[in-house]
């Protein structure tokens, strides 16, 4: 089997996330789609209850060849085209024109996409969760911790460590919710057919496609292949995850510095952050694959805002752009949560150093408020102390 | 008095947008910052009522020489830091001392910044109701008038103009919704003083910021001088407007093409649309700023994703480069309700050439259920119907 | 061997330029590298003879477990503190330490990114050629063909097809000068060490430099690891390619509209084009390609852009960004690519549908000029129409 | 007069930069395209002598009314066409027929748009030799002053400051040379007529434009409308002088922290980098503005580059967002430049600061080899060194 994806962006990849858009996971989509519209129009008595259920057999059964998918999807500019050729064959004569009624390319294509990036969320809000959880904490133990605040790279008031990773936590239990609501209008199911009507279902269209987001777990909504502004908020918040644990990698990052000594991302370990040059180095690895997720990020997102112009009843070029444009965001984001993950186990917070260089670089001590406005914080933060 | 700003951007910006960043607008609103802060201090007990009465009678005398503010302010990286020393000059000895307290630049400017959007948006919201209005009752009277349905650029399946109209008439509707309930959170206060934390206001601050909130009449909320995803957030959302306008304007610049000739932004009218070269042209004007503004979004939004990753309490760089992004923003969003605002006046929708191009290039009438599909989407319209 | 890169994205690659960046050949590229590197630093004397040929040897012989260099450079941030692990191991303990000598691991992966990107650009001068060839043949033939010319979608003066072919030729031609040349200076080997500045070769570190480009087929350059502007040069005409490319795919397409029905990006053929819900319908698939090639290229652009301001003498996640983002790169002009290929090889120029829509919807034939200002431009192509 | 631009956006500009395309500029730009052109008709004799004479008094004579011209700019999407109407009126109506022959509102516009940016580009040339050579005598007086180099933010082997600086030097001084060389082709005159063809000028089109070039001071080139890549290429080079200077500000602001305390901008100066909240604080103003405007360029540069897909013989929008956008990255590159001028008269470096980090953080001193690296390269900067 050939390989694909270029390798140097594996490295920045979180496996899960860059299995969730793979060749694997993507075509079970698509078969799923496929499976799950054909029950839905049978249930709906659109198809026959046989047709629906040599449909589900095919897509259980077939095993798609993947190199002949691409190249003959990209002939057609669509991945939809060849499936639904190949898995008409594997179903029959007999069952094989009730395949994938009433739907388009398109519908099949931005389904199996909302399905892919689905457990990419559901990681990302469990991650989010244990960041949280382990940055409150941290905030909490340090709420008094007297530490140098920095604006614009030079010394400042002070604040503590605790109002700093307080702020923190709340940024990104803020950013989770936000990302939860928006899934939910966000994954949502694409069917509309060949010009978005359900033109080809007659009355039961709508019936059809509630029970198809019911089954794929998806939320039920009005066509979206022309206005995908829920999808596009949807991934605006995925970017606004990566910017916050590109600023959180940043702060570490700097605080990492040996001349500060303030932060470290993890205690050192063998085989994390290793030179090939000078095989003493520690690198701060986290915050390099979110710093490099947060320096891609506007740049994808630019895309797909760029992609969202479309013609008429369906795009010529943006919405394709999408297409390849949503797994690296997933991607990004994924690197983001890799590196969440590790501050949440390991974050070091090194009090002494912040005391020398509070005494060295800064004048007075924390405000008496401090700890208070970090109390503040943290009691926003009290469902995620318990 | 110098002129500022490129006269060419000038010509794709609406006027009262432009104005809400210029120099009188801003001007007034950093007063109104400080003046509304001295206020609020004073109601808390923390600065002298005659001091906060002085303020405020500064900030309105006060002309501001806005040359000598720029200049200042480029050497400061700036405004805030010679408005606050003219306005502590104009106050006098007296109570000089009592003005901006606890505050800092970053306080006063993303206030400022809060300030000078709120208009626009609430503006913005106007429009995006007139727009919905008219192109609901548009989409209702050609409920039933065939077209040809297009998908990458050639024909597909007959639509109804209804259905495409009341398309642009629900997105639109659902970007007012998704938009005002981000300026909700977006649109707020600043206050946080040298790093963040109200420390110079002891155990008032909380409730001075509460006070400035409301007299400003925006949101009271945590400093988010470095965790700006609610403003961010609001960015977002109005460039989801702005891919919007482009959509519908990219379908009525494709419909208004003389070979295709089944909308026009508007009947022909002296002097809009000229052309230098040749005087019988008439240019979809409208639509050419509605697609300026689309193309302009993306890199703009870009601009402000990757400006967000300041450093510790606050950026170097990042977030000054957000202040010169967020008018331009506002610049393309004039620009598309401009556009707007011209299609909900004017749309032509010529049913007769629709007719033809689908007897020509289409096969069959639409399917039944296409009025009804329409009819689905005028249910959700129907507060606006009214 | 599990799959990577989403499958999506993979219906618009190149599958030659695909491959170019995929794990076989970016692993060979590295291997390369360090292959060559002991063979100049033997010729220089730095290393004994011996140990170059072991290490040949050993990058000859040794199989890469992909997944196992993933994993292993990802805790590093990077794949060639796994690489050189591995092929240490393989090289063995006599000549193991000779390996790498002197170099650092941007050193590796900035060399095989140019060398991966080599053969792409290279098919891409030879596309461009081809395209430029069939242009400049189609433009001569409809030299005096008349044509409606259209600005901002509405019709302006009439214009020959020649006219507009030719400006699309010339356009080709200058991007492919201005990218033979960049390339000439952004294709250059990384030879610099943990610092950049050879310091652990002594005396001879540009010396071996020099034999380590010359057997890349790289220019050799000063170390480019942290100002890579003439990296960036040539990014930033791959995507003056993609531009145009997506230029001539627009008008390509909204002439293949088929109510102007002026052109088509080829005849209909089986298999091109389908559509998954309307067996009838051809769409453009070149331009779909052109144009989504199109709407990326701007935002990876942005990235690469982004991300060259790094920290002191290596960047912490802008460089690793771009190590994702040039890969990206190089699909979007492999579409771009394919697109040209397709209108080299069969665009459809219809004459008699040009006349009538100039009947229709312009006024007058084209100033006798037109003609001759075409010929202008075909003479800027002479070296392309022997 | 109202005030136009965002006042936060003018903190941010250079005053002559913003001024090359304010109001007065711009108007004066055109004015003199208008008069050029009719001079170069009259020298051919496309036009009488008188009238001419006539349009050139006009030209000098006329006091446009901006605000009106804006307006009715809007109205038509390009402010040629009021000017050209108000210019007609000036001149009168014995030669004002003969004004603005054969041209079109593009050329008026994307002349002027040249003329405005050469100004801005010629003064960058010389900031950036001024800046290469006082770097350069930097560099050259501590070639051997010892320092930490940095990878990643944690310390790598030893380097010098004068290496350091060195190659500052040189990635600013061959920035220079490839900026000029853009120019050469990039500052055109733009001259077409209505489809770019110069149809409207019979045969000596060709010779009118070359007059016009030459007596405007930009190169002669073949109407650029819709194939912009050589005005692309230039603004990519302006980006990536603007990356170049942020890539410097960066490595200035995180050797200003008071923890590494190794360089500074300037020297602390009164009224220089002021805080509001803490006056006795220094910003480092300078890498602010530099930062800022390296965190803008690259959203605008993608901007122009989605722009840069036209319609047929003139865009819909793509250009329009152009023009906003070229006088932007106009501003980001004066800030640069600002920044640049700010280390070229005042850039501190404090060996003995670097030798403590060196001691305290590094192992070992800078290899012996690294005062000669840095030698080489001034002997690439030996021009900027006499």
């Amino acid at each position: 089997m050939p390989m694909a994806g270029s390798l140097a962006e594996r490295t920045l990849a979180r496996p899960a996330f860059e299995a969730a858009f793979a060749a694997p996971a993507f075509v079970r989509a698509m078969l799923d789609f496929e499976s799950a519209l054909a029950a839905a129009q049978a249930a709906e008595g659109l198809i026959p209850a046989d047709a629906s259920r040599a449909i589900a057999a095919a897509c259980k059964a077939i095993e798609i060849d993947v190199e002949a998918l691409v190249a003959e999807g990209k002939r057609s500019a669509s991945l939809a085209v060849p499936l639904v050729r190949m898995l008409r064959e594997k179903v029959g004569e007999a069952h094989g024109a009730h395949l994938h009624r009433g739907a388009t390319s398109q519908d099949v294509l931005d389904t199996a996409m909302a399905l892919c990036l689905k457990p990419c969320l559901e990681e990302t809000d469990r991650a989010l969760e244990a960041a949280v959880r382990s940055l409150a904490r941290q905030a909490r133990e340090h709420r008094a911790t007297p530490m140098l605040g920095r604006t614009l790279l030079q010394p400042a008031l002070p604040i503590t460590a605790g109002l700093k990773v307080a702020r923190w936590a709340v940024a990104l239990a803020r950013d989770r919710e936000r990302l939860a609501e928006a899934a939910e209008a966000g994954l949502a199911v694409q069917l509309g057919g060949a010009v978005g009507a359900l033109e080809g279902m007659g009355e039961c269209g709508p019936a059809v496609r509630h029970r198809l987001a019911m089954a794929l777990g998806l939320a039920d909504a009005r066509a979206w292949h022309v206005h995908r502004n829920d999808w596009l908020d949807l991934l605006g918040r995925m970017a606004q995850v990566v910017a916050t644990a590109g600023k959180i990698a940043r702060d570490v990052a700097l605080a990492s510095q040996p001349e500060v000594g303030e932060m470290r991302e993890a205690p050192p370990k063998a085989g994390v952050g290793a030179s090939s040059a000078m095989p003493h180095k520690r690198n701060p690895v986290g915050c390099a694959h979110a710093l490099a997720a947060a320096t891609r990020m506007p740049g994808l997102l630019a895309i797909v805002h760029t992609g969202a112009i479309p013609e008429h009843e369906r795009a010529l070029g943006g919405w394709q752009a999408e297409l390849a444009t949503v797994p690296q965001m997933a991607d990004a984001l994924g690197a983001s949560i890799d590196f969440l993950e590790t501050i949440a186990a390991s974050l070091v917070i090194d009090a002494p150093s912040m005391k020398k260089n509070l005494e060295a670089h800064g004048d007075g001590v924390p405000a008496a408020g401090l700890a208070a406005a970090t109390d503040e914080l943290l009691a926003d933060l009290a469902s995620y102390l318990t």
